[in-house]
């Protein structure tokens, strides 16, 4: 290793260091004001760095070791598909976003990580080869930017993330790949340890769970995933970047069909005190690559590095403006608001949510009930990928 | 007006325009790791102006008219009294915070406000010369920095806001006093239409609320000021600047008597569509200035912004990545989810929360039982200036 | 007093001592089998008497001092109107009735009411005198039969609760006026001090609320009462027979306008502990007839008797089969809940409602927008009495 | 089969007739004031027969075709254990238990099953002979009273159920045997599968599930209970009586867990719908034998047999007070709740429980946070058979 040069990911792991992750950048922007709810792409790299570069700075402050390059559904197809690139070509937006993840990394002792996620070109049943031509144009940006290393994350299908891991591989950097499946498996109802295992043996060298489920359910999935590569004599390093949304009562495609889903989830945020709670919980699973993802504000990933700071060795920038265990109370005007400076107080507490006229859980399948119910329920439950073809072609055509 | 100037606060309400706040800097900037709840001091406006000035520019975009400096409880006794200055004056914090709005109003079509807020000095019954010197050091860099109009805001004792309106008012600019009270009144059970009444002979020309209380119960109390002032023969114009949090539960302290505060109050976060219900009962109210307080995240300024959009006659520029009543989702993968971009679809639903294990509401005087509950309680209710004097020596002491 | 003869209802009341009530018959004996919900009507007192008297038995048990005729409905024109009657005329079940009452009021130290309820010819706007003739008919059978004294309860309008006072107080016998309205007043707006004022001149010794809102609600209503006699220079004894439902959430029609009524209100039960706060608040708001209406099972009543033994100066026999909080669980099986033998463990559990996808609270105006919202909210607030007339002759017609 | 005579269990079980059963008799009696929680012993039986008798009268009107001697926990151990007694012998309460079930199954078309439940001899590790002797003393009485058929039920532990299953079985009446058990199967982990074989190899023709779980949680345990037996070549007849409670949120030992049992299980109760929606799962899992257990009311069984009035042939007596799904109500005083005389309106209501401040869901673990936690935590999961011993006797000596 060369002077002052940061040590890899891979090197952290095999260490036994823990590696914080960063929050998604898609939801903690569209609250922001610099991305659109239903494209969900990111353009804003482009063409309002300030607010993206803000938002890796705060996530460096608040412990994050990755700054992961926002580039989310940022393929070409995608970006064309949805049409709301306002003149930036695909290679812009990543080349941006990789810019403006290494410019902050750099203030810091955060890695950079190029990420890629699925595709319309795989949901639309192109080829093998014309998927991985996807992937391939954002990979020739990350590598000439020089990214640390890379995430594929976000499959839905494991075969999609086994070609995607397969191309990011070819350029030698370090690959993780991350599934955003529950412990019913992928679409086609591959098992987690199934999905890790293939994950592996396509090349990555991290595996895990990120997205469209709550910290524990996502904990415990990677636990699945971890039980079938040990089962089939396998080694990894294993990473989760759940939501920060309690989902106790969604099926399995996640949090996307909460009648809830993208609008009205705010009941469902984590405290830190539920973050610190996953922090713990993801440790003692043997996760060491430990972040969220949508949802995830800064003081989330704050929580995480404040729980593990005992294990990590040192508390992140961003807690000189926190008190540990709400500490910093001691410090309010009212005396009844000091009592509350202290760990029992926020552990025993059960938030109330000051919505009397709400239920407490959503019927996921309720979502269709007031308008073409069965017709959406049978989209719903095509999942094979015939079908998704099919879906595919009515639903572009009838936007 | 001279070519190129912007109208003044008055001149826009006297037209019958809408203005809207922003939101609450404190929490907003506590979430990014800026600010540390407990002392609740904006020495970030020194110490990171980069956060501030996003922040500032999130809600220009959202759709505030005014850019609002980041002075709350930048008092010189109460950032002495809370020692997180890392070596800033007070003076430096009000002229960066000063700056930074300057800065960003004139990105656009905003005002600048200088802010002031309640002090310890009162709460330790310093003399009134004392207390409104105090204020007259904050307002001297407002003067200096040509701020636009001033705001005396976050008030519980009516006579603490006459002493503050009279020293704003001394600078000959325009004066907007907002209490933090409920329907109850002031902590001596002062009315919110004598309130308003006593506000205004001290010269404000714009009155109101903030802070303490979710939307509907702020615009109650507005509505009550207004027919104080009109029934006392009396003019102003109307302002309203809640939290983002639901509080149908909470006692004349508002929020901060909720056990939830200030580090679990994720589930009463509001949705946009709640905000939209917000904008438009408070212009149906009469209330023409709108804005926010704790709680408030861009894309609900964004909401109260698209509500009255046929009113005020413009979209704010974040609306470029919001599609109204949730029309992006059109663009959607899902077709489910697609499904839901409809306006009768938000509007009706009622969120789950995800928590099966916690209630809808809090017993606000549930705070106490687990520690010196009799204590605290005492302290709660001895809201009486001579009972402070004592608390207030009592707690510092502690502390 | 003749050897052996009890003390009168007055006597009781005069002499300071607490007096019990029973529960109401109809939603108990609907669970049990024998009345129909809709109509309401009272004709098991002649087709099935073995349950009445089993129930009545019950409550004499559970520490009721009064056995109140099982007659609510049982006027000429009610019956007629519902066609329920089974051949037996309403001379038939009210004689049934008070035979009932009379047999078990003898088994113990219980006193005999005759009861009569709001008519559907005050409804239908009858005149005076054809409403007074209707209740003259069930008086006769009080006054042949020889009841201890009478109740007019459930009226929504005091016009027609007067009119009901006036023609018992004919007999000569002590009368008792409960009204089943809340803080808002009856249902042309009359306040309940007003209410109280006007049954008290019209002749009634006894004045209170029964049915239509939780106890808490009831109490709140009758300290109103109360405050309006006493201003008006009036004196009364005061009662109150509330349901055994948590009602936070209805309006001026109680819980007839809730979405439960009455087939959902299960979740909605008030547990025995929940009573014994009630019979604390009642007895400290200078209540002395304290008992029940719709919902009040035995155990309810015991509940209250338990509560208020150290006042009465005795416990009910069917404490025999209970130990006071919970203290019969030292018997249990299980270690876990003989842990649960003790008060403190009951009055502060908040239980939960097994029912993850259920609100707290109902909205009452949800009741209509399924079907006919508009027409119905019409009707809904058409209370005045010529709306109403016009209401009553358009149902009957549409049924 | 003798002109007159009826039909035995299982002729009408072989005929694939549906069998209703009754409810639970020591809940019922215990809110009417005759059982006393914590022992929980039947001594109302000869106590007070009229009572019982009534209790029996209901569920026959409702619909029952069977009448279950009120023999529960009335074996001579538990009865001298409990000391609850009044003076009547084991083999009078017994008796007395016969004489009224058959007095009212007499009326109607129901037969009379004697039953034994578990053993307070089997839990303090008395040999196989004892705990054997001790089921042979009830069931002389019911040779003597030549009930119908017998029922073993609430067995915790398969080898028990065995044991008493192999002594109803020397009598040559038909046996029925159900566990209170959950998916999670019997107290030492043996299956639901497993246990069903094990009952049905000792002797019994009918086999399922009673108590401890809410009606969805047993009817998915006798389907685990079919699939043993059908797997193990057997062959049986199902049986099914829940409880009348939701318990989503127990554990293995079933609503006993529950912070809310046994006196704030009230927001629980299942509503008549619930009812009719367990009923039709029941029957379209196979189970034919369907009732209840505790928290049943009369009503309850009603909508057992109206919802599968079509399969059965017949509505019950009791259904001349009851309209089908509602009907009733357009006999109804107010217009807007005739309107919920639909099935529609019902199916879909979500009823609130009034109860703001409760959760929707209880923490089992929870129960013992604020007493001894850990040693109850250590007896509640002593259920091995040693374990068991030392508890009780332990239990024994502290009370």
């Amino acid at each position: 290793m060369a002077p002052g040069a940061k040590k890899g990911i891979l090197e952290r792991l095999d260490a036994g260091e823990i590696v914080f992750g960063d929050g998604g950048f898609v939801f903690a922007l569209e609250k922001r004001g610099y991305v659109k709810a239903g494209p969900w792409t990111p353009e804003a790299a482009a063409e309002h760095p300030e607010a993206v570069r803000q938002l890796h700075r705060e996530f460096l402050r608040a412990g994050s070791n990755v700054m992961q390059t926002f580039t989310f559904y940022a393929s070409d197809d995608k970006l064309e598909n949805r049409g709301n690139t306002l003149g930036f070509s695909g290679q812009q937006i990543n080349e941006a976003a990789c810019d403006l993840a290494r410019e902050v990394a750099n203030e810091g002792d955060a890695l950079v990580a190029g990420g890629v996620s699925q595709t319309p070109s795989y949901l639309s049943c192109k080829s093998e080869n014309d998927v991985k031509a996807i992937f391939k144009k954002q990979i020739d940006v990350f590598v000439k930017k020089d990214v640390d290393f890379l995430i594929a994350e976000y499959f839905e299908h494991v075969e999609e993330a086994e070609w995607a891991v397969q191309v990011l591989k070819s350029t030698g950097k370090p690959v993780a790949a991350t599934m955003c499946i529950g412990p019913d498996g992928d679409l086609n109802g591959v098992s987690p340890g199934d999905c890790a295992v293939k994950l592996i043996k396509a090349g990555a060298q991290i595996v895990g769970i990120n997205c469209h489920f709550d910290p524990m359910t996502c904990v415990k999935t990677v636990k699945m995933m971890k039980e079938g590569v040990e089962k089939a004599g396998l080694k990894a390093h294993y990473m989760c970047q759940p939501l920060a949304y309690h989902t106790p009562d969604c099926n399995c495609q996640g949090f996307i069909d909460l009648p809830e889903f993208p609008f009205s989830l705010e009941p469902r945020i984590l405290t830190r005190w539920d973050m610190q709670q996953y922090a713990r919980e993801a440790y003692n699973a043997g996760i060491r690559y430990i972040g969220g993802c949508c949802g995830f504000e800064p003081y989330h990933v704050r929580a995480l590095a404040e729980e593990l700071a005992p294990e990590k060795g040192s508390l992140p920038q961003g807690s000189e403006k926190h008190g540990i265990w709400g500490s910093g109370l001691e410090m309010h005007t009212k005396p009844w608001v000091r009592a509350r400076a202290r760990r029992d107080y926020w552990e025993n507490l059960k938030p109330a949510s000051g919505r009397p006229f709400c239920p407490a859980m959503a019927n996921p399948s309720g979502w269709g009930v007031t308008k073409g119910h069965a017709d959406l329920m049978q989209q719903k439950e095509a999942t094979s990928k015939d079908q998704l073809k099919v879906l595919f072609d009515k639903s572009n055509k009838s936007n």
